[in-house]
Order: structure tokens, then C-alpha cells, then sequence
């Protein structure tokens, strides 16, 4: 059987906190996140009681969704003690491809046409120049260090099907200009094109002693422009920001590299980062994707809901722990709070 | 593009009740159900609010998940006035089988080996003899009236795949004993083999007055113990009880045929119904699967979630709608509401 949410930190990362950050990762584009895959758990509630939310069917209409509610939650409503997890069939085959591209425009344009011609990849990830020529710098993969933007496209299903559709896959974007385009024909040539993405976050943060990763998330067809408003964005401020991550499903990881014992650059950052996230809600997208909210997040909060819509949630919290007991201080802002703060 | 939640009520219902019910249907086992497709919404909040939940993207963790609390809420937090749907790629192929077998057991070991051989059908449906009897002195379709069981079987996607699939499962109805075991090679046949299905509610309507239908839910492995107790409980109550329905995902549908006029028969079905909510939640299930819980089930909520759990729910809604304005009545049991009432 399969359990498809495979955070990149999953080397590092719990079972329990990918259920209370409702993490994500390359397959949640054809797999959704790991809301989809939790259908009990076992909850301590703030005042002590042990409550069973949902249980080992698929379907449970009984009363309201707590499940869902308290899956990236945060920590905020309670403490999960048990979880129960859905399995589904293992994918009989998959095939993996490598694809550059000498502008972002292009590769946006080849995602957009991938997604439209009926197939759902398994992953659909994206690498900026940057994020290219960190990896090669920290450890040679013959990646195209010239290439503006490099594409991983993963399909999985039946073995006939997935030939089809990586063939497709090709066609396309040589027709949207690829520079490269390269099929693992083993796992290992896999497991390489898989090691240029998973050695990203390792390389960018060889580039500098403090790394601020984003993840704010835009309608997939909005990338070309939310890729045209970062690039101004590292412009204006004068700042060294890399974007990589899930393409197919608009989930960008903005990444900034600085430092934080340089408190006039530190204050460009939090500067840039309050107009990522106003990018990606001016697009129609979200604060965040899949990392969650956070203190960081926090001022951003009234931003993409509007006070009522925020007010909405803050009566959750309240109904449920009225003495603020359970991870005070994350996703509410706190009085006075509105913008980012990256400085103690 | 596809857009998979198929409630048998699809001629009747609307979008608004499918997302205020969470509605399902056959696809649900492969697809999920409605939940799953819904990404944004608009609301009319209990205080005369506009909020916005959600939005265009997949992803998104910025705060608690009020979209999927709100959908399969019965209306009772607030109106809905926008939904944005996800679409997915159709399928390229589907094939379609009706299998029969003389006892209900075998059918269910049919089912277990089918999800358990790696093969996720996008339908596994179930009739018991009494439906598949009905079906035919309703309008005949040519149904093994002497067996016991009738199992469909659909599955979806590429061609290639699609036809192993089937044979697959043929082969497996085959080994567990089926007496029937019929592929549609048309669109025609096809769309017969799914007639039969669908003529079942009607069917079973002509059989008496008054139809009380349920959706006890359980994993999907204790099928056979549930249709055991539902026997039992026919038996006990010598009332007229059907059974059909989603089988892959343990969403099994009991029908009591009743007359609302017999008021000693009425009581013994309210006694019936209880005890069908009992046997549910004891094998590890759920009072609804896609129904709901209205008012009938709303006596039999704290069975389920327990005191603490109803309790948790309820400040939800207190917190919400604190004067009780967004369909009252419904979910939460009223004062001394601790049985299923039928009559007025």
C-alpha cells in the first residue's frame, strides 16, 4: 500500500507534525496533502478530556469535520494522542524526467499545457537559476548551469500508462523550447534527478548564514507572474532570494539568503517578505501553502482572511481553549503586531 | 475535466445541498466525496458577515480549514453563497461488470479480495436479494433473482489499465464462488448494468408507503458482520429491511418499508433504527456516511462522539450562531431527544 504525503523534510520531520501543519510535498499535486490521507485521531482537549474525532471509515458525515479542523491546527486546539491513517494502492509504475527551459516564462508554459492535456503528474517541480547553480556549486549533478528555470515531472500509475504520458510530457516541452529533456531510464538515474531537487535546500543554505524560506502558494496559472513580482521583489530590495518548489500545484518556496547579524539587510528582508505575502494574496493565492502560519505569519493573518473571516477562527479558539493553553502565540497576531519580524 | 462526486440524487439535488450534506455516492470509494473538491467559499456568516474561505489554490494552511468545517455543516453556520470547485482529468476509459452470488458472505470476500489486490474501482456496489427482487417486479432487467447478492463493478482510467483491471476482477468473483460474473463490452450495456442500481430506490418505494432510509457506515471489513446484525435486527423487529449500496467504502444503505399509518409497526421501526445506529458504531463505524444527521440521528450523536466530543462540536456552533439562527434543530440533540422518532 502507499502513503502519499512525502514532506521534503521528511528525513527529519513526525508523523505528528506533519498532522498538526497539515504537511504537503511534491505529490500534493496529484495526491493532496496529509488532510486527505487522516480520517480519525485522538484528541486531549484544553480542558483535559479525551475526545475520538472521525474513525476508520472513509466516508463520516456524523456532525462536523473535527478531523480536518484540528489537522493543521497547529498545536492551537488540543493534543493529538493517536492517529489513523488511509492507505491506497501502490502505484504499479512511474517514470521520471528532467526538462530545462532558457526562461521562466517558458517552463510556466509547459507546466500550463502539461496540466491542461489531461495528464496529473505525480510531481511537478520547479528550480530557478539560482537554486541551479547552488546545487552544482555544492555538489555536481551536470545540471544545465545556464538554463533559467529546470522542471522535474514524476508520473505514476499503470506501466502503459505512464509511458504514454511521460512521451507526451517530452513532446511538450520540446514544443514550449526545452533546452534539455532527459527520462530516467533506471532508478538510479531517478534517484539522481531527485537528489538535484532534495539537495537545494542543503546548497542555498551554504550560500549564507541565515535562510528565510517562504511558501507562499498562487493559482497555477498565476506562476509566471508571481515568478515577474519575485524577481522585483529581489530587485528593489537588493536582497539574494532563490525560488524553488511545487509548480504544478502554484506551492512557490521563495527562499531568502542573508544574514542575521546584519540588522539594516535583516530589515530589507522582512520588508521583502510582507510584499511576498501581499503578492501572493494580490493573486488570488495564500500566505501559505503547506509551512503554516506561525508567529511569522501572523500580522499577515486579517490580510488574505479580512477581520470577519479572521474573527471567525479566533471564535474557535476562544470556544475551545478560553485560557489559551494549548501553543499560545501562533497563527493569532497579538495586539500591535503588523508586520514581519524577523529580529528578536 | 471531471468532477467526480455522483450522489444517486444528482437528478434532484443541487450544489448548495451537496456541499451543506458533504454528498457522496458510488465514486466516492476512488474519488472521495464532495469535501474533497470544494477549495473555496463564500459565506454569510450568523452575524451578517461576507467571509472567504479558502481560495483558487490546493494548497492552503493559513489558519484552521473553515472551508471542509462548513461543508457537511447542514447549514447550521451560515449561508453559502460561493463555491470553487477542483476539477481533475477524465478518465480516458471505463469498464463495467455485475457479478452475482448465492450468499451475501461470499460477495463480501469478493470485495475484500478485489481492494486488497492492489485495484481501486472508481465503484463496488451492493444489492441484497430482496433489492435485486424488487428491481425485477419493478421493471425487469434480467437479474439473478435466486441469488443472494449482486456486486457492480467499475473501474476507470487508462485503457491499458482499465482492462487488466476488469479481467482482474472478474477472475476474483469467479474464485470466491460468483454465479454470475457479466462484462459490458457497450456504453448500452453498460449504462444497463448501472439501470439496475439506480432503479432500486424507486423500486423499493412501489413496495410500501413509507421508506426509511439509512447510511450506517462501517470499515469496510466488518461488511459482513454488519450485514449479519442487519439480518438479525429484520428478523427481531419482523420488519421489512433492504440493503444495498457503496460496499468498497462500508457505506451500506438499510431501507425499512414501512406504512406511517401502522403506528405499532412505526414503533418497532424507530426501535429497529436505533438499534441499526448501535451495531454501526460498535463494529467501529459512523451514524452517517453521506446522509447526514438532521434531526432523526441527532439522539444517537453523543453515541458516537461521546459527551466530551458532542460537547466540543457544540461550542463550534455556540461560538458561531450564539443565537441559534442557521437552522436550529438540526445535529444537536434538543433537551431529553434520546431516541429515534418517527412520528410527529
Amino acid at each position: 500500500m502507499f502513503y502519499p504525503p512525502d514532506p521534503s523534510s521528511s528525513h527529519v520531520s513526525t508523523i505528528g507534525g506533519n498532522i498538526l501543519e497539515n504537511s504537503s510535498g511534491p505529490k500534493g499535486l496529484k495526491y493532496g496533502t496529509t488532510k486527505e490521507y487522516v480520517i480519525g485521531l485522538e484528541l486531549v482537549t484544553p480542558q483535559g478530556e479525551i475526545i475520538r474525532t472521525g474513525g476508520k471509515t472513509v466516508k463520516n458525515v456524523t456532525g462536523y469535520d473535527l478531523t480536518r479542523l484540528i489537522v493543521g491546527s497547529e498545536g492551537t486546539l488540543g493534543v493529538v494522542t493517536e492517529i489513523i491513517l488511509r492507505l491506497i494502492p501502490k502505484p504499479k509504475a512511474r517514470k521520471t524526467m528532467l526538462a530545462s527551459f532558457p526562461s521562466v516564462v517558458q517552463s510556466g508554459h509547459a507546466i500550463t499545457k502539461i496540466l491542461s492535456s489531461g495528464i496529473l503528474p505525480a510531481a511537478l517541480e520547479l528550480m530557478d537559476n539560482a537554486c541551479i547553480r547552488a546545487v552544482e556549486a555544492y555538489q555536481p549533478c551536470g545540471l544545465p548551469v545556464e538554463d533559467a528555470a529546470l522542471v522535474i515531472i514524476e508520473v505514476d500509475g499503470h506501466p502503459a500508462a505512464v509511458e504514454e504520458e511521460i512521451a507526451d510530457c517530452g513532446r511538450i516541452c520540446a514544443e514550449m523550447g526545452a533546452t534539455t529533456v532527459r527520462t530516467a531510464r533506471t532508478e538510479g538515474e531517478r534517484q539522481e534527478i531527485w537528489k538535484a531537487r532534495k539537495l537545494v535546500s542543503p546548497a542555498i543554505t551554504r550560500m549564507g548564514p541565515t535562510k528565510i524560506s517562504e511558501d507562499a502558494t498562487v493559482p497555477r496559472s498565476r506562476i509566471p507572474e508571481m515568478m515577474e513580482r519575485l524577481e522585483r521583489i529581489r530587485a528593489k530590495y537588493n536582497i539574494n532570494l532563490v525560488v524553488f518548489g511545487h509548480a504544478g500545484d502554484g506551492n512557490l518556496h521563495p527562499n531568502i539568503i542573508t544574514d542575521k547579524r546584519n540588522i539594516e539587510e535583516m530589515r530589507r528582508v522582512e520588508d521583502a517578505v510582507g510584499e511576498i505575502f501581499e503578492a501572493a494574496v494580490a493573486l488570488g493565492g495564500t500566505l501559505s501553502g503547506e509551512h503554516g502560519i506561525g508567529t511569522l505569519k501572523a500580522p499577515y493573518m486579517e490580510l488574505e482572511l479580512g477581520k470577519a473571516g479572521l474573527d471567525m477562527m479566533a471564535r474557535i479558539k476562544r470556544a475551545w481553549d478560553p485560557n489559551n493553553i494549548m501553543n499560545p502565540g501562533k497563527i493569532f497576531p497579538g495586539p500591535g503586531q503588523t508586520k514581519v519580524k524577523l529580529l528578536p
